[in-house]
């Protein structure tokens, strides 16, 4: 299981998506899961009238692609249209593992979901429950994070958003296929990432170009661009 | 060598389809093959007058992306446009192996052939020989189906179609690049998805969770969607 | 990351062995240690005078072989000898990672640490400190736990030891090479075979059959005997 | 799915091992199967007294490693002991799959079944029944050989021997850890091997040479010798 | 490391090109380098003003993809619109390797760097110095081809270009995705094309086809075209 | 294609050894050649009487696993017992490639030969040709080393031994099968680990510890103990 949590908007740009979500028509959540994920989704998600992409998703796309760390962390390869996930109280999304492979619908193509990751766009304190909840090596581990945050994990991991009992969670929420599928080279190559950087300012030239070498030849092996 | 029989048309859409066939013309089928292969095929080809899809390819592939059987057994990631043959008394295409890459010509992008497909479409009776016969573990396998069924055999293996003797055969023929490149894995999922089906009525729901997330986990391990 | 905890020996069996220990000669613990991981190493360790395993030794390595929950999480193929390790008042093991390989000298062939394992011997009451720390997902993990347990833990993880500061921690420390290499393919194995065991009572032979076939046939593709 | 048809015993030796057999003791074969497969097994077995090789095993296994079929298909890594089987009327050995790790116990090392093997020793006008039915692309084969030859098949397969009705069926069955996991690069070497052996008298030494080095360097690429 | 020359173009094609890059606009060739590579990048390089390919493009890909020799040892997927650079006196491009992953900007897919190419278009006695400098098994080696020679290398390695001293340097230098990511698979291809072509008139058909079959499977199992 | 050269023993070291093999007896060595190489095989070869290393052997493979760039270069699993191998005037060795598994008799188990090496022990002016010719990608390279040096070079290369016109030359040559099998994570593993050694004496604690885990887990990722 690989995790990071991420600074993706600031909290004033989380504020006005949620502005924005006013206006949007919310439908039952089923209607974009299958299987046994449907059996216990019991949440809203913004109606979708195009299937293109709207300014809002272009925006939020584009503000995950100019993230250094996520780069680092997952190499993302295509990031799904986000959903736009609604909680009122007495919902929850009961605990399930997402399908290995979505999309293909409606003229975008299949991809494959090595990332999950829920984008928080409610402040914290203004919503009770609603802990997106994953499954690790010690138990269950809660998150909840600042409106604009977010949390990238491991779409293997068994995970569910914990009964809302007070106020309104909002959330986007969106996959990503990574072009390094194996997330133990993925490891590797973000300790190098990390290594190089600390390390830059303090070596020569002819040592840093071989620890460049190591990680573009690592990342050659294994790249799916 | 893994192999598979499919209902894909009704014997009256299959009768349909020969009808429509009436009104094409049919060139010699070396046009399609090279190397080795084109010295040993010897029968006709539905000739197409352009490089896109005809209402015909798109009824076909349809029925073939809705086989839920195809889609378990094979995870058919492209479908080639159909080759509509046709062999008359005295012709036969010899023993050869399909190249590992098609297309890449006229604009389709090119792609690799995990399976062959045979459908089937006059009725078995109506014509003597033109068996597909593929070599397997215990020698030579003959194969001669219903109007409207088809065959899913890997394409790695030597195969060849008997003489005609009598009457006519026609058939439709296409190859599939499977999304799960390794045929040993492709098993694993085929078998634990009928597993999964028959457990269903009796576990319980954590149960079934956790061979879902078998599933969808070693699919994500291995798919190239 | 993977991780597991274990009960391996009862109270009273561990409360032996540290009597046992009594009669021990300790030595400085970069003794076993090479490069970064000795310059942080601040322990004592039992004095091993024979190459070979000690009575001692085949008690605690025939337990771990016994336990169905450490076979069916780590596919054990080799476990290297323990370290009985002793950590008094002041006494620390800094932040490092484990070396890929151990072994190879003395008789005893090389392996790959694929788990690290902390077998707690001192009831957690009778010292302060000690805690045995990973870098995990959310940070730091502290793991202390009743004399007996075991954890075992992916050894390509970042961990230390906490500083002791009242009472002596023992503990036996062992690494295990599994004979299943990726990770993400014993998750899966590890869950499947829980499937099986929740299912077993309530399905049918044949739908049972297909299921121990596609746990057999995975870690057959895997498997390094 | 892999299956070769070998010679290994003439038919006089065959008959020299039944003779051999007449004064062993036979036991319950569940003694040496476990799980599902112990469920179905009806038959009995060669008791061993001593865990090693006896100069029966040891004939046959020379014989078997002495066969250049079974090299140039199987790159036999390990071969287990035999199990001499013994199948009297209303005996069987119900649908199951074999595991994939044998052995491990009283000495010898755990192995990986790539594939098992039934050398049959009595002829088959001798008994009615018996046939090793294995599940294949087209339904269940049946496999019923002259004394002295034997079936080499992949032991991921479903398989069963049918019930004997009449005499008895004495055969030797044993399983082979390959040292060319991937069954796909074990075909393309059998395949390679014997285009070579065609080709050699009719080529010149440079293009042999260049098959050669293809043959060695896939070779290379997968073997675990 | 792999290497191979290829004639792409006759002389008089080459000088052609020269010709028509007469009137290009040359700008600093570190626009199209990142990290340590763009430090040591002193070169110019035609101006592109279209993100699209122009005629001239058009030309020199289609007489990459038509080269039978590069097709065999690289096969290539994906090629890179040339960069036209330019080395006056003074000028060079010192040690770095390639970046694994490049395009993905202005609408043109990211590709993984295999092979790193260029294409000598001015005659080598028109200058000096300007040679291709790869770190091989050796040390250095130098490469300096007649116009419209091209070599073609692996991208992992270390490589420079050595300052010209006299007269002007003209190359068009670009970069291959192959759809054969392993380069030791893609050598025993090439192996094995070249030694079916030069068996092809002595051999029978059976060891033909088998040999092709040879060749098409173990494609077919690395392919990703 | 690998390759590096080591000083492995002194040029007195190798003086002496070559004063040892005087006593020795030499045979043809087309003995220990099979296929094609054997046809193309003309030199002398010392004489083993038993199968157990001498106590020659011994100080050589001693030499050799104290070797530190062999065995960050090679990462040696396996050293075979190296030929004694003596070309007098007139003697070569043809072209051709080594097989890729040797021993299994005698006791020896075999292995798999990843690098070949020559160690020369005959001083360089002592005879006239005997260069160990390898092809590279430039053609043919030779190589002809002072006493005491030794050349490693990947087994699936093409080589030779050039005709001896002059003197005797004396060489010890042995095979190695790496626990790193695959030569592009070798690549990387060695540069990883010449820029970690370049960087410590300037790099902080931390960063050398994320350095030293990239290795570490790199190597565990792949390594085969």
């Amino acid at each position: 299981m690989q995790l990071q949590i991420l600074r993706v908007l600031s909290a004033v740009e989380a504020q006005q998506i949620v502005k924005e979500l006013d206006s949007w028509n919310f439908v039952d959540g089923k209607s974009t899961a299958t299987g046994i994920a449907a059996d216990v989704k019991r949440n809203l998600q913004g109606e979708r009238k195009e299937s293109g992409p709207t300014s809002l998703d272009e925006r939020l796309l584009a503000a995950l692609r100019a993230n250094t760390v996520l780069r680092a962390f997952a190499y993302p390869k295509q990031l799904a249209l986000p959903h736009f996930s609604r909680y009122e109280p007495g919902m929850e999304y009961g605990t399930h593992v997402d399908g290995a492979i979505m999309g293909g619908g409606g003229g975008s193509p299949p991809f494959r979901t090595d990332f999950a990751m829920t984008l928080f766009l409610a402040p914290p304190d203004s919503y009770d429950g609603g802990e997106l909840v994953i499954q690790d090596n010690f138990g269950e581990q809660e998150i909840k994070l600042d409106a604009g945050e977010a949390v990238v994990y491991s779409a293997n991991s068994l995970h569910r958003v914990a009964p809302v009992t007070r106020g309104v969670r909002l959330a986007a929420v969106t996959w990503i296929q990574s072009s390094v599928r194996d997330e133990r080279v993925r490891e590797i190559l973000f300790d190098l990432q990390r290594a190089m950087s600390a390390a830059t300012p303090k070596i020569d030239a002819s040592t840093l170009l071989l620890l460049s070498k190591c990680h573009q030849n690592l990342l050659r092996l294994v790249v799916e661009p």
